[in-house]
């Protein structure tokens, strides 16, 4: 706010406020922008795979009695389309596999083949070290004050959104 | 890690720190996607808009004099085969225009056209006051505590980007 030309007491909660928040989000969007792409580049780099694949096969390994193909598109909030490329692609590859739903025989479930979750496991391992090196500056309350106030600005965006966006 | 079983010292050391670690990053994560998310809607819904097109516009707002593709793209981190139709587009909505660069005429600045600078300004707006109703909960004080927090987060991972990844 230094340098600026001197508001009045009302415009200047106004803008101020509203400043203070957009400069917070901007933030925490450049983190999650460095953090992705470095995680994107080591994926690419030591194991030849893409981000949305590394995700998708997450999303699997949680839930080792499969999912079907809406479950995961709705986790991963993308498009039943792009989930069902990634998904073909994988099951191609052998990481992914396809059976028939006990509870629904028209639906399939999709889950790791035994084979990718090797493959995962492997990954996921690479990815928490990745993760830690990132954040190798931060101490154990570093990170569990970061948490806190994570929690809040998780609970007010959640809060927001449940009453409709109407603030 | 209440229920867990136990693990000498050495073992919980790195279990420990490590899953910290990336608890923080899984959680900045859900912050930025469900903010992201709800910004992406309500471009939609208000504006007709999608989101790489407002941080395109983004990007040319603040640069008046206009900038290159090859600028856009690095900014974006984005490729510059995507950007290029992103602005044929824009060019296209009237948003964008182009002209030759002053200092090398075999390239071409772009920047927004009078009515680009209309719209986008009118969706800056609205989006500032979304961002600011999102994060309505939080006082002043929090926000400038979480600044700090992200403000370490940011820092040690662009060190360690900066090391080479060797954490």
């Amino acid at each position: 706010m230094d340098g600026q030309p001197r508001l009045d007491a009302e415009t200047k909660v106004a803008e101020v406020d509203h400043k203070a928040e957009l400069r917070l989000w901007l933030r925490l969007l450049t983190c999650t922008t460095l953090i992705e792409a470095e995680v994107r580049r080591r994926l690419r780099r030591e194991f030849d795979e893409t981000l949305p694949r590394f995700d998708l096969m997450a999303q699997l390994w949680r839930l080792d009695h499969g999912m079907t193909l809406g479950e995961v598109s709705k986790r991963m909030m993308v498009s039943a389309g792009n989930v069902t490329s990634l998904v073909d692609r994988l099951v191609k590859a052998g990481y992914v596999e396809r059976r028939p739903s006990p509870h629904d025989r028209r639906s399939q479930l999709i889950r790791l083949s035994r084979y990718g979750r090797e493959h995962f496991g492997r990954m996921a391992a690479a990815h928490e070290a990745w993760v830690a090196e990132l954040l190798t500056d931060l101490g154990d309350k570093d990170i569990a004050a970061t948490m806190e106030r994570l929690a809040k600005v998780k609970a007010s965006v959640s809060a927001s959104i449940a009453r409709g966006g109407r603030g």
